[in-house]
């Protein structure tokens, strides 16, 4: 074995039907009956390191979030790049859309950081419908938000091949880690670390997205399905993740001068110098699966055990700065 | 139902066989063929919030970790609680204990914040085997550190209902996360959010104990069985988790000056009235799996779908504050 690059056809071996079934185009439910038949725990004949990998990709391995719908969110520390999931949540991706382009999110602040939990923004949770003192009213108070999950048929997922606990079928759908479950003919985004969901209160419509916040624990998957997931952060968790916890309940800051200033601005509309360059890597290529194999079964000579396996919410695909 | 304590045998109906066979003391294996062939999702009669849950807890439901394996970490935020798990990891515990009471940790830090990775303190990773500069030579630096994992007959694993990405069997072992596999006859600490590992370099045996980390992330269970884990974060994550990450290779701090200076003891070290005198909820008990299934089933109308499942990393134990 002297070749560096791992061919498709090899791969796509190693990896069993599930993933074979979804370069074809199959269906979630087909993928779904793979996947309880995948063979696992498969030794892949020539290993690669997941920075080998990502070196040899090429050009068409990667995409480029849409500039309308990549958000920059600036704190004092750094810069936050939101990439927004209309395919998923398109209700919410609208209403968001409106209030960033009414100024909400002007001057508007971090209230809360739940350790191993969430780091919140916008309007306060129990205030979903209203809005916070002094900032403009916007369209979305009045915005029917419902809770959007998409129709199962026709959503591509490429399924991961060892399974998950919360739903027969999870994998990435159009660069985001999705769930679905056949029988009930739902598919939606999942909470990972680095998700981006909206707050709602009690009725299911009273999320309008004027409250937002980032997953910084363990992925609290008991959530999907009755939040809103509607992006990832795809840069600077960093600066969301190092802030205090709030020490009021549920992790809110109990003094408005813990509140963190932020400024959220649509990608689109910040000139082009200082945009962030970002490219994610497609989950649909044979690139991704590599990469996938790469945690699966380490190249390095420091592991005394292959892992064998990956989880849906380790899994979620490489971000880089588009090369020059 | 207007009994407000859920009595035992519907829970365990409820949790299916997995549960009964561990309340009867069986073996990992016999749980693991019973948890393949568990009744999944089925909706108790009777709903209780997690916090109703721990409220109807009595003192036997409590366990006290013992102050011989306890460790205060003190930092310039607050203090940082860990309970060590020797019967999972008899060699490197012995190893931490022995440094500690070398004084290596009096004048320790922190040297390495990995976004959505760990927090690490003690020795550098590549030095594992040698002193940091200025410390205290330590008896642990020839001591042979060995990864211990701990053979698999006779381990009590409470088994979550749900499954594993990543093992056949996963649940809660001495209040610990924990995961078997019966062919191979292994049982070992898994990498949870708040769990606590040893570093170590290229040999299975470098790892010493003067390099310790906490996962602060998405459970990087990739590094189950490839390092020791020997113990876990009870109270204070919050203080290692909102450290500014490091920005060198691997998240370490660049300048020495950004390290955190840190202090470790062992709680039986620690005068009586500075001691933090915390309770863990015991696995083994029902109120235990009431709280699971609080989890599983939530009782807050909030939830417009039953998560009907609980994941391994948002199973461990609660933990509170000892009643007066």
């Amino acid at each position: 074995m002297t070749t560096t690059r791992p061919c498709l056809s090899r791969l796509l071996t190693q990896l069993g039907a599930a993933a074979l079934l979804s370069f074809l185009g199959a269906s979630a439910a087909q993928a779904a009956h793979a996947q309880a038949a995948k063979p696992v725990g498969k030794t892949p004949m020539k290993r690669m390191a997941g920075a080998e990998v990502l070196k040899a990709t090429t050009a068409e391995d990667w995409r480029e979030p849409s500039l309308e719908h990549t958000l920059y969110m600036d704190t004092a520390a750094g810069r936050v790049v939101i990439e927004l999931a209309p395919a998923f949540a398109p209700l919410h991706v609208q209403n968001i859309l409106d209030l960033v382009e009414d100024g909400y999110f002007k001057s508007s602040a971090v209230l809360r950081v739940h350790e191993n939990y969430v780091v919140q923004w916008g309007a306060p949770e129990d205030e979903d419908a209203k809005q916070v003192k002094g900032l403009k009213k916007a369209k979305a108070e009045i915005a029917d938000g419902e809770l959007f999950i998409k129709p199962h048929a026709g959503t591509r997922i490429t399924p991961l091949p060892d399974g998950d606990a919360f739903a027969p079928v999870a994998g990435m759908a159009g660069g985001f880690p999705a769930a679905a479950d056949p029988k009930v003919g739902q598919t939606w985004l999942t909470h990972c670390y680095s998700m981006v969901g909206i707050g709602r209160g009690e009725a299911a419509n009273s999320g309008n997205g004027s409250s937002m916040y980032v997953v910084i624990g363990q992925a609290p998957r008991n959530l999907d399905r009755n939040v809103a997931v509607v992006g990832r952060v795809l840069q600077g968790m960093e600066w969301l993740t190092s802030l205090p916890r709030g020490t009021g309940d549920l992790g809110f800051y109990t003094d408005a001068k813990q509140q963190q200033p932020i400024q959220i601005r649509r990608a689109i509309d910040v000139p082009e110098a200082e945009r962030v360059a970002l490219q994610v890597l497609r989950t649909e290529r044979p690139a991704y699966l590599n990469w996938l194999q790469a945690k699966r079964f380490p190249a390095s000579s420091w592991y005394l055990q292959d892992p064998g396996r990956v989880e849906l919410c380790s899994a979620l695909p490489p971000v880089r700065k588009k090369p020059s």
